[in-house]
């Protein structure tokens, strides 16, 4: 077996095929990285709408009403997880910058894919969390005599029912993310 | 260009790597077929688990107090998502059982990855989403007034958080198959 001869063939067969296909690698690797740009935006968005939001009740003149979003520790688990997210999609954008100049690299569309799916987990478990408090706060439960507290912190639960929403795009884009690294490696 | 012979070239290059890692691909098509068979039990299980959770309390002669998984919504949503992802899973275990058979297949790897990355996602909704309320009921929350209910369904509670521990062992395993069928189509 004579690998420097094998190289040499397999390069000049595979030049004949780039060429064409070299646009729409770089046209994917942007994709990316502009997928990557929106979800740290939307991850940043969530975390601090949810991290700012304060409401205080000063209906009875000896007891203050306030709601925060620590209070209910769901929620904070919420910005934690949107923050750690948020960070590593923002740490990790130079390599998918380096994807756009160099479409060649597979081995770290593999380790961006590992990252993008273990992040994928993380972000979906902080939404879904919250979202379940949020539909408690909105609607309460007559069985477990949970009440809703929507009525009385209402901008409160107009913000954190907002924030999710940042949470929830990030997710889905993470998914696109997940496939596009995918479809790079399939087709490298 | 001459296509024909290209393909020729490349497949003799390729045959001389291929044979001595035929075993390794075989053997993570088996360890991806085991992890789907395990990951199906589990959210089986979670699913029969919390779908049959049911607990009445008759201390009041008047008033029969009872705990039921469709009580609350979010534990609804959680038996739906672990079914769906059980039927998935299920369903696609020929396509993995023909993945070991086939080693070189590699379109089918890209598919069921897109579909694990969706599924991952569902899963882990349902999950955390029950455990933001499994946990709301065993600690209840002296801001927004919302009382544990665990010290009176006790049975209901064990059984509710239980119910979880599959659900999370499927979406750890489902982040592995993603991992596996990268893994694979980055080596064909």
């Amino acid at each position: 077996m004579k690998p420097g001869a094998d190289e040499t063939v397999e390069v000049s067969s595979r030049d004949n095929t780039a060429r064409p296909t070299l646009g729409l690698s770089r046209g994917i690797s942007i994709l990316d990285l502009i997928l990557r740009i929106i979800a740290a935006i939307g991850t940043l968005a969530s975390a601090v709408a949810m991290g700012t939001t304060e409401q205080t009740l000063p209906i009875f003149s000896q007891f203050i009403f306030r709601a925060k979003y620590n209070d209910l520790p769901t929620l904070t688990f919420f910005v934690i997880a949107n923050s750690i997210v948020c960070g590593y999609l923002v740490l990790f954008l130079p390599l998918s910058i380096f994807h756009v100049i160099k479409t060649s690299a597979k081995i770290s569309r593999l380790i961006l894919l590992v990252f993008d799916t273990v992040m994928l987990a993380l972000v979906t478990a902080g939404a879904s969390a919250a979202t379940a408090i949020v539909y408690l706060a909105h609607e309460g439960n007559s069985y477990a005599n949970w009440l809703a507290i929507c009525q009385q912190f209402n901008t409160f639960c107009q913000r954190i029912s907002g924030s999710l929403i940042g949470s929830f795009g990030a997710a889905v884009l993470l998914v696109f993310l997940i496939i596009i690294s995918a479809v790079s490696i399939y087709r490298l």
